[in-house]
C-alpha cells in the first residue's frame, strides 16, 4: 500500500506544494499559489510608503498557501488524503517576523498594521546594512569566536541585523514582539500548534554556534536592550528531518490532511533542496540558481572559509557540517533587466515569434563568441552576499559602446553571476573544502545558455537535477524522515531524491576565454568591493540622503 | 532691395539649407534632406560587411543635398533666386575622402565600389585608434612642436590617423587617391570647380601649424610611403569667410542659384556655429550640443591646453586663435539608450500620452533630486575625445540596483556628459584661457532637463542660442563675408548672428550636489582612463579578437 508525504516550499513570490511517494520520491501531484502581495517593496498594503532597500511579506499570504496549494496538490495527485503520513515545509530565510506569545504576527494587530517594522522582513530586505556593519565591527573587535564561521562577516539579511534595526527604528515593535521567529518555524507552529526552532536557521541566520547564540555581553554592547532578543528566539531546537509535532485539528481542516500526522521541523529552502537533489554527501555542492543563488554543501569537517555565509553543525543533515554560500542577486538581476531595459522592438519581436523576451534574448545571445560583446558586469544589483558580504554595494557595467546591443548586455549578466559563483567555489577550495561535484537546481536551470555559461566559467561538469521543484521534494523527504519512514535525511535522499536530468561539460576554448574575463572580473570586484574605491558606498549614501527614509 | 545668402550645413545624418537676409540674418526659409544611406556602419551599400568602429558616408548623399535641399529652401523662402548673392557650407569634420585629380570620389569608381577604405570616412569612424596611438607615441618621442597644440594627443578621428589606416590596410586605395580631402572642401570644389582647402580643417584635423603640415621625416618614420600624403592634401588655403570661387554653371543648375555668385571657403560645422551664435569674441565659449559636443572659443593668445582638440590660428575667424575641444559621444549616447534600453512599457506609456520616449523619460527624470538615483556614468560609449583622447575607451555605469528605474539611468547620462563638459572647461581655465561666457547651440538645446543639468553642473549661466539651425546660419554668414557684404566674420556675426533665446542659471543647492558627484566622476574617469586600470582596453582587445575584422 502506497504512502505519501507532502512537501511545501515557501518561495519569494509563491508557495508550492508537492505530493510524493514515500517509497521512491515519485511526484504524484503539485500546486502553486502566488502570494497576493508578492514582495512588498514600495508601500504597505494599507498605504504607508517604504524606504529603498525594504522588502516585506504578508503572513496571511503564507497561511493561504496551506489552505489552497496543499489541498490542490492532493487533488492533483488523485490520492486518498488518508494515505499522507507527514508534511514538511521550507521557506526562504532569513525571513523573520515578530509575533505575540501565541504566534499572532504583530502585523495582524490593528495597532501595528501601519508600522513597517511590525511586518515580516523578507530575506532580501536590505535596509539593515548599517546594523550589520556595526555587528561586524564589534564582533571583530571583541574577537567573537563565532565570526569566522560566517566567513568573517555577517549579513544585513540575517536575524541579528534585522532585530537591531527594529529595536532602533521602532522600539515599541521590538518590545511588543514576544517572539521573533523565522517564517518556516512560524508556519510549522501554525501546522502543529507547537513552537519549535530549526537548528539550520538558528545556525545560519541566527548566529547560533557550539550550542549558544551570541552572548548577552556582545548584544548589550550593540544596544542595551538587545539582550532581550535572546528569550524571544529561544525554543526547542530541532535537527533537519526531526518531528516537530502532529498536525493540529485546525491545520488538518486547512490542508485536508489527516490530523495528527507528523509535521517536520522547519527548514531553509536551499538546504532541503540538497536532499531533493541527492546532494547531501560530503563534497557534493548544490547550486540553487533562482532569484538569488545558494551554494550548499556538506562536509565531514568544519573549516573557516572566508566568504561563506556560514558553516553550521547539523545545518543540512543531522550527520555533517553544512556549508552555505550565496549570491544575493541572480535571477532577479535578469528579471530587472527584462522588465526595465528590454526595448519595445525586442518585446515586439518576441511577441511576433510567440516566445518570451527571455527566450528571444537567449537565442540572440547564444551565438556570441566569448568576450565578443566587450562587456563586463559586477553582479551586485542586490548587493554582495558572498566573499564581500556587503549589501550596500551595487551593480556595475563597463565596456558599453554605441554598438552594444541588448542581447550583449543580456549575456554579460549571467556571465557576471557565473563569475560570482566561481569566486565562491574558489574560496571553498582555497580554504581546504574540496568541491567534488556540482549539481544545479532552481528555476534558472530551464535556461540552457546560462547552464552552458556556468559550466564554461566554472570549468567543471554541471549536473542538473531532474525535478521541477526539488525544494518541495526536499521538504517532503524531510517529512518522510519525520514520520519515521527513513532513519535519516541521507538515506531518504538516496531513495527519494531526484536524478540528474543532464550534465553540461565545459568547452575548453570557451573556458579559456572566460578565464581572461574572470581575471578582469576579480580585479574589478576587488577595486569596487575591497577598498580600491569606496565610490559605490558614497553613491548609496548620497542616494539615501537625497531620498530620506520615512 | 533685399539680398540673401544661402548656408548649407552637412550634418551626420542629413543636410540642411537655409536662406537668410544679409542685412540682419533673418531666416526666410529652410529645408532638410536626409542622407539616403545615413551613416554606413554595418555593411557597404553593395554588400561587404564592415568591422566594428567603422562609420562611412556616401558622397552621392552629400551632392543630393545641393540638388534637393537648396532649391527647396529657396522655394520655402519665397524669394527670387536672383537675389541670392553667395552660398557657404560647412560639414562635419574630419570627414575625409580619397578622390582622383578631378575630384571624382574613389568610392564612385566601379573598381573601388566594394573596397571599404575607398569610401568617405565619417568623423566618428573610430577604427584608426592604433594608428593614432603610434602617431602620438612617435610625436612625443620626437618632440614634434605641433603636438602640444592638440592637447598632447591627436585623435583617431583625424586626417593623419585615417590616412595611415588606409595606407596600411589598403595601399592601393592610398596610392590611387590623387587627392585626400575634407568633405566640406570637396563640396566647395563641386560648387565652384576649384579645389581649395580651409585653414580651419587643415589646422584642427590636418595638424597644420605655423604654416606647415607634419614633416616628411615624421611621416616617413610612421610609414615609408606616408610622405606621399602631403602632395595629396596640398592646395590653396583659405581663411574663414574667404571666397573660394564663383558658382559653376553645373552647380547653378543643381541649386537653382545664379551662376558666378560667391562660394565661401569650406568650414567645420561647429566652427561656423560660433558665427551663427554670436560667439566669436574672445572668451565666449560655444557648446554645440548634438550627436557629439564641440566646444569652440576664440582667444587673442595661443595657449597649450591639455585636452583641447586643438588651437589653430585663424581657425574660427581670421582675426584670432580658435580653440576646439569636444566630447565624442553625447546625443548619440542618449539615442542609443532610447533605441536599445527603453522598455516596452515606457514606449507604450509614451504612445498613450502622445509624446516621444525622450519626453516621457525627461518628465519622469525631472523631479529626481540630485544623486537620488545612486548612479554614475562615464560618457565614453563613443570613446573620449577630450582630455583623454582615446577612442578605445568605452562607457561605464555604476550604482545599479534592482530598484533602478529607466528614468534614473536616463538622467545619469546627460549628467555624465555635463561632467565631461566641465572637465574640459576646467582644463581651459587651468591653462590660462578663461571662459567668460557660455552659449549652447545644437539639437539638444530643445531638452530643458539637459540644459538645467548643464547649468547646475557647470555652475555658470548657460545662454541658449535662438536659432533652430545656427550652423547653417553660420555658413550663410561666411557666405555674406565671401560676397563682400561684411569686412569680416566678426562684424557679420554681430549683425546676422542669432540672439539668446533664454538663459539657465545654476541652482546653488543642486550645484553643490553635483560638485560631489563630479568629484566621483573625475575619480572614476582617472581610474578607467588614466591608467588606474587598463580593463577597458583589454575588453576592447578581447572583443576585437573574438570578432575579427574583415
Amino acid at each position: 500500500m502506497a504512502r505519501y508525504v507532502v512537501g511545501v516550499d515557501f518561495g519569494t513570490l509563491s508557495g508550492r506544494a508537492v505530493v510524493v511517494d514515500v517509497a521512491d520520491g515519485a511526484e504524484r501531484g503539485s500546486a502553486v499559489h502566488a502570494y497576493r502581495h508578492g514582495v512588498i517593496t514600495e508601500r504597505l498594503p494599507s498605504g504607508p510608503a517604504l524606504p529603498p532597500d525594504w522588502a516585506l511579506q504578508d503572513p496571511a499570504d503564507h497561511r493561504e498557501v496551506l489552505r489552497v496549494a496543499v489541498p490542490a496538490a492532493v487533488r492533483a495527485a488523485g490520492i486518498d488524503p488518508a494515505d499522507v503520513i507527514a508534511i514538511g515545509l521550507d521557506a526562504t530565510s532569513c525571513t523573520v517576523l515578530p509575533t505575540r506569545a501565541d504566534g499572532t504576527p504583530l502585523a495582524e494587530l490593528p495597532e501595528f498594521r501601519d508600522r513597517p517594522h511590525a511586518w515580516p522582513k523578507l530575506w532580501k530586505h536590505h535596509a539593515a546594512q548599517r546594523q550589520a556593519e556595526r555587528i561586524n565591527a564589534l564582533a571583530g573587535e571583541r574577537g567573537e569566536p563565532w565570526l569566522a564561521r560566517y566567513g568573517g562577516r555577517v549579513s544585513a539579511e540575517w536575524q541579528l541585523a534585522k532585530a537591531l534595526e527594529v529595536l532602533e527604528a521602532d522600539p515599541e515593535v521590538f518590545r511588543r514582539a514576544e517572539r521573533w521567529i523565522e517564517t518556516a518555524d512560524w508556519l510549522v507552529w501554525q501546522l502543529c500548534g507547537r513552537e519549535t526552532r530549526n537548528v539550520s536557521a538558528a545556525g545560519f541566520k541566527g548566529l547560533r554556534q557550539d550550542g549558544r547564540y551570541p552572548s548577552v555581553e556582545f548584544l548589550g554592547a550593540l544596544h542595551p536592550d538587545l539582550p532581550e532578543l535572546l528569550p524571544k528566539v529561544d525554543g526547542p531546537l530541532l535537527s533537519p528531518g526531526a518531528r516537530a509535532g502532529g498536525l493540529s485539528a485546525e491545520a488538518a481542516r486547512w490542508t485536508g490532511l489527516p490530523a495528527g500526522i507528523a509535521v517536520a521541523a522547519g527548514a531553509i529552502d536551499a538546504h532541503v533542496t540538497a536532499a531533493g537533489a541527492r546532494a547531501v554527501e560530503p563534497g557534493r555542492m548544490l547550486a540553487v540558481l533562482g532569484t538569488s543563488t545558494c551554494l550548499i554543501m556538506n562536509s565531514d569537517t568544519c573549516h573557516e572559509v572566508p566568504g561563506v555565509c556560514g558553516v553550521v553543525e547539523r545545518g543540512v543533515t543531522a550527520g555533517a557540517w553544512g556549508y552555505e554560500a550565496g549570491q544575493s542577486g541572480v535571477g532577479d538581476i535578469f528579471a530587472w533587466y527584462v522588465e526595465r531595459a528590454v526595448p519595445a522592438s525586442y518585446a515586439e519581436e518576441a511577441r511576433r515569434r510567440g516566445i518570451s523576451p527571455y527566450e528571444l534574448l537567449d537565442s540572440l545571445a547564444a551565438a556570441q563568441p566569448v568576450g565578443g560583446h566587450g562587456l563586463l558586469a559586477l553582479d551586485w544589483h542586490s548587493g554582495n552576499r558572498s566573499v564581500l558580504m556587503d549589501h550596500e554595494l551595487s551593480g556595475v557595467l563597463i565596456g558599453l559602446t554605441l554598438a552594444t546591443r541588448p542581447e550583449e548586455i543580456w549575456r554579460a549578466l549571467p556571465e557576471a553571476t557565473a563569475f560570482g559563483a566561481r569566486t565562491v567555489v574558489e574560496a571553498f577550495e582555497a580554504a581546504g573544502v574540496p568541491v567534488a561535484e556540482l549539481t544545479a537546481a532552481g528555476g534558472l536551470t530551464a535556461n540552457r545558455l546560462l547552464l552552458r555559461i556556468y559550466a564554461d566559467v566554472l570549468r567543471r561538469p554541471l549536473h542538473v537535477v531532474d525535478s521541477d521543484h526539488p525544494a518541495a521534494l526536499g521538504a517532503a523527504i524531510h517529512a518522510a524522515v519525520a514520520a519515521g519512514a527513513y532513519p535519516d535525511v541521507e538515506s531518504a535522499s538516496a531513495a527519494m531524491g531526484a536524478a540528474h536530468r543532464e550534465t553540461w561539460h565545459p568547452d575548453p576554448a570557451r573556458a579559456a576565454g572566460y578565464d581572461e574575463l574572470y581575471a578582469e572580473y576579480r580585479a574589478l570586484h576587488d577595486h569596487f568591493g575591497r577598498g580600491g574605491t569606496d565610490v559605490l558606498h558614497r553613491l548609496r549614501a548620497l542616494r539615501n540622503r537625497a531620498r530620506p527614509t520615512p
